[in-house]
């Protein structure tokens, strides 16, 4: 099968890969559309040393495996879980000690033809969810790890830092608490997508030093750290959605004087993305800023490399063309 | 009046400082002892900009204020708020968006003959409490303030890192929540004192990496960040007790992965504090190492800056010798 292959940083279109083999309790699924997150971009960067087929979000039909997902559109958690560690003793299988990770750690992902993941990672795409607002599942997921994590309500004075992919998905679920939003970025038509939603926008010297209950980083870069940790009040709490390529260099005292709580997020439930998106209280559509063939899969990162693009999409089964 | 004067990063000792007057709502303390922390260390070595008397941790006597504390020793809270604030309002003076601190931030402090404080700031200290032991009361409230933060409870296993005079505290008030607690430092004879309490100790590598639910920092130096971040399984909790002189550069990365929330901790509840001295539930006598009149005050300050030294203390009435 065809693939988007990483190895020593380099990423290369192979066409001579193995159809993968499901393992018991596993499905087959054939990949139709997949999405180019920053976690992609950072692992070519080499955020993470891995070596494999890239891609984690997909929607995919499941072509083995147990017979209520047979050809059902599906889109598939991240993490395989081994089901027997301290983690998933307690109900946390993203967190899995003996975990691979679709196109991240140790198993192969979704910017090929095929692959596979256990049969209880899947979940079956409503049919008023279309392959293209299904794709970002996995990323909306995310976003909503955040309330998994904290409490956000009407009271509360918000700043998302970061007007890209996540910074988008992350600004509208906040958004759906009624707490009083600011969303800042760099990119005036980005940030109009989210003023069209009635989201508060700004550029980013819209922020006042100490305002803030919660501020969510989705930028990745130390600038946008800097300016979420001054936003915020004292006991503020400071999110972390992105990860980064480097070290950070931060001021900790002033994290003690102020009690500043700094969480990291990762990834988040399934099922309420699909909800949200079901329900169309999310808006994915403007987001979609590029479609590619997996054919022409290098192209498509380099498109998606470039600064101030949103979501680059891999189109990889035909049929999804038309969708 | 005499006392400790910190100007440009240098102590001095003056013997012309103007008896403090309280304002409307503030008693007039005679300082009777006085305890060195690491930070009036940091202030000396530039941490923060402050100019004036420093000392925030002492018992003294009310020579001026509410009848019923007149002659009465008393221990004090740091911060002295506004009231109307943001914070005040929430009942979280400690975190006053207008206060001055003791010894720390437009305040005079309590390296000196005589302070004054906020009435409401004033704790009467218990009889059977001797002026010794309830010097501690300010750090044995910052200890607890972790546990206003998060909850510790027989399940967890934590790790604190440093056996200094705040790890000394920490170790002894987290040991009385239950959890499984391993304290780790530098000096067997300071880890000693824990040990003959009934907590486990070790040396620095005793600690093996991504095993601990919640890591408490209390050395305040890059290296103790590190091992306390690197004892953190997923989703565990990062204390960090100490402030730092410089910045510390950190992987923020690992945060987001292992979703590492990192808590600020600062001054905490003196009523609980003064209860465990009253109770002799925890015990400071082993961190006395030194004491010295305020006449050598410098002396003093020299002692508490050689490495592993404890707690010294100034005496600066001299009744108190005879405590």
């Amino acid at each position: 099968m065809n693939g988007l292959w990483l190895e020593n940083n380099q990423l290369h279109l192979r066409t001579d890969l193995p159809t993968p083999e499901p393992s018991s309790g596993e499905a087959l699924v054939k990949v139709l559309q997949a999405g180019i997150c920053n976690t992609d971009l950072e692992l070519i960067r080499g955020y993470y040393p891995y070596q494999g087929v890239i891609g984690h979000e997909f929607v995919g039909v499941v072509e083995q495996g147990p017979s209520h997902l047979i050809n059902k559109r599906v889109v598939g958690e991240i993490n395989a879980a081994c089901g027997h560690c301290h983690f998933c003793r307690q109900g946390v299988p993203t967190h899995c000690e003996n975990r691979t990770v679709l196109g991240i750690m140790n198993r192969n992902g979704a910017f090929a033809d095929y692959l596979t993941l256990p049969v209880e990672n899947l979940h079956q795409v409503p049919d008023n969810v279309s392959t293209d607002v299904a794709t970002f599942t996995e990323p909306l997921a995310a976003a909503l790890e955040i309330q998994q994590q904290i409490s956000v309500d009407s009271h509360q004075r918000v700043l998302v830092v970061g007007d890209g992919k996540l910074g988008q998905l992350v600004s509208q679920t906040l958004a759906l608490t009624g707490c009083d939003l600011l969303v800042i970025g760099r990119h005036q038509e980005k940030l109009t997508h989210l003023a069209k939603r009635g989201i508060k926008i700004g550029l980013v010297d819209a922020v006042r030093d100490r305002s803030f209950d919660i501020a969510v980083e989705c930028t990745g870069n130390p600038e946008g750290f800097e300016i979420a940790r001054r936003s915020l009040r004292s006991r503020g709490i400071l999110v972390l959605k992105s990860t980064y390529a480097g070290k950070l260099t931060l001021d900790v005292s002033s994290l003690v004087v102020d009690e500043i709580t700094v969480i990291g997020s990762r990834c988040g439930p399934f099922s309420p993305a699909l909800e949200l998106l079901a329900q169309r209280k999310v808006d994915v559509q403007p987001l979609i800023q590029g479609r590619y063939p997996l054919a022409d899969g290098l192209k498509a990162f380099e498109h998606a490399q470039k600064k101030g693009v949103l979501k680059i999409l891999l189109s990889v089964t035909d049929s999804v063309l038309s969708d």
